[in-house]
């Protein structure tokens, strides 16, 4: 059996990640889950899966917990704020851990748990996108499994598996295209927060989705890319693809294709790293293509979703530079949902401080510094914008 | 450096496989090559490549080659008939052996190599159908690899790699659809040779061009999907696919398919299997998929194309059935190719057959016994249709 903690348990990838596990009976002891304030969800995972250690980043939510555990008489220990995210990333007992926590504050707790030799089940984007280098560089000194957790690197993972890396030429890394795609900059000047929000192929949480409407998840996830895979950006292409079936290719250099398809349904790749190097039953359902009929390709349009050509420009200056790009990002896609500035506001706000931030660009490539110059891009932003 | 023989080198597969030799410079020693009768294209491959040892089928041919070998003082030991071809497949020196004859003149060369313990690069189709279930336990038991060389089977190779077959849930064999795709039977009935030599996407022998006409040639690749993987006939669907791009897919039980993407090109799987577990530099193109823009599947009629019907009825049915159902085949494509038939009494052919010869059900599956039963199936069909 298996054990595990799941960081960010009750979010998207959280709670679909506990749907997998209700399905896997026998296969997994969930052992410690994390959350930052959603007291009543994790009363529910309490009341269902019994974990051993839990931690809530909210220091009152805690004690709302504690209490909870008191009065139910659950033998549960209750941690708080980043030591408590660290310490359920570390728990002894655990082989994997699943971060599934949204934004910058993933990055401590991955890397405490690659110090404490926990394979690592990834869903948090921000910690590959400002540290890759350092992280990556850490997992392999120490030995540890990065799994991702994505569909589209779990899709590059799997079209890997079997395969020399070194033969690896290109990632074809597919994009739905967002609810904005074929749209004109003119077009998407007064888009609301609720179109935004309204994604055509999968389910996920509002910053994710604010992400995947300007291409910025796109980009993130380039830049991720580049360092799970260790691959030039140059052969990175992305891919608009509407359907969302196929969920990414890898070409390798005798010029075939392996490509990973499947549902739109985030518990088949959680599955995958979770059960890694097995495959298990079907979870998420089957794909049929005497119904598909058809599957569409073009090219992204980076004249209008000028996020993703930042991130490739980002990616490619490298050292602290995606830092930069992605907390001006975090900030201004909380100024877009909290209706503070408007959609084409975004790519304007991630390349203002882009260039602002560029004196910074010799900072060496630390945990610490990276934390710090992401502190400096928010409050900048938030200055400048309000 | 590798050694390989080739057994129908002045084929389409063996001219394919003889650039992929010339643009690996280094990479291969050609030792052995065999050819039914085409002597002028033989005199050009021991001119360019210089083998050590030859066979041609035909014993003329055989005799002219040897003056031609004297004459131009070329080294070469001359072989001839079913001994020869044996005697090429089963050279000392080589590691593999690449079977692109066409028919059943393949079966008795392959056991030949599997019994001398060379893996087997196997492009012969009739082998896997007529006497796979002996060809494949053999291979298993003298831990030879049989590497497949049709794209389609080459995809599914490239997408089992790294799986355990076990995950193996569904292969998904993609056809053409060939040159009548979309047509009824009311249209086929009047076809011309040349039309139905007219293949939309694959350049291939003419045998093999039928056979995609009728979809025979996907029910044979069912059959021999079914041996080389091991998979019920319930589990492989046919899925028609005009473009050609996706060369199959495999589905694995947590409902993640795994394709093979590529050009239309037959020295990518010569040069996977050639090279397996490697893979090396390009030599067929690359896919744009800016410029594709779109994949389109559907179902196969197999009112219309009777063939596949018939081929998973034989394959179902098992033992010396898929061997009857080849002979008649094979019998009836020619009869079409020389014009004494229509297009659409080939399937008819093979199904006469395959009630005629239901009483040899019974006979045991040797290697003489299915050849036995093939030339019987052969004397009936032509007796009947001449």
């Amino acid at each position: 059996m298996k054990k595990l903690s799941i960081l960010g348990a009750t979010g998207s990838i959280g709670m679909q990640t506990l749907d997998v596990l209700r399905k896997s009976p026998g296969e997994f002891e969930l052992l410690g889950v994390t959350a930052n304030s959603s007291v009543e969800k994790m009363k529910d995972i309490i009341t269902e899966f019994n974990p051993k250690y839990l931690a809530m980043m909210n220091t009152e939510s805690a004690k709302e917990i504690e209490c909870f555990c008191r009065e139910k008489q659950f033998n549960i220990k209750v941690y708080s704020g980043m030591a408590g995210l660290i310490k359920i990333a570390t728990l002894e007992e655990i082989n994997i851990a699943l971060i599934a926590v949204v934004g910058m504050i993933g990055l401590k707790p991955t890397m405490a748990a690659i110090e404490a030799n926990k394979d690592i089940a990834l869903a948090n984007k921000e910690t590959l996108v400002v540290a890759g280098e350092i992280v990556m560089k850490r997992a392999c000194e120490k030995g540890v499994k990065i799994l991702p957790v994505d569909s589209e690197h779990s899709a590059i993972f799997q079209a890997l598996q079997g395969n020399d890396i070194k033969s690896l030429k290109k990632i074809i890394l597919t994009a739905s295209g967002g609810p904005f795609r074929g749209k004109s900059a003119k077009e998407l000047e007064n888009i609301s927060v609720d179109e935004a929000l309204n994604h055509p192929n999968w389910s996920m949480g509002n910053k994710i989705t604010i992400d995947s409407a300007t291409l910025m998840n796109k980009g993130l996830e380039v830049i991720e890319a580049h360092f799970l895979f260790n691959c030039d950006y140059d052969n990175i292409q992305v891919l608009v693809h509407p359907e969302s079936i196929i969920h990414s290719m890898v070409e390798y250099k005798d010029s075939s294709i392996i490509a990973q398809l499947g549902s739109a349904d985030m518990r088949l790749p959680i599955q995958y790293a979770l059960n890694y190097t097995c495959r298990k039953n079907e979870i998420a359902k089957s794909i049929d293509f005497y119904e598909i009929s058809q599957l569409n390709f073009e090219k992204p349009n980076t004249d209008v979703f000028r996020c993703l050509k930042l991130a490739f420009k980002a990616g490619t200056r490298g050292g602290v530079m995606p830092a930069i790009m992605n907390a001006a990002n975090e900030v201004a896609v909380d100024l877009f949902l909290n209706k503070k500035i408007q959609f084409l506001e975004i790519s304007h706000i991630i390349e203002d401080a882009m260039v602002n931030f560029e004196e910074h660009m010799n900072t060496e490539l630390t945990i610490d510094n990276v934390i710090n110059i992401d502190n400096k891009v928010r409050e900048y932003v938030l200055n400048k914008n309000s």
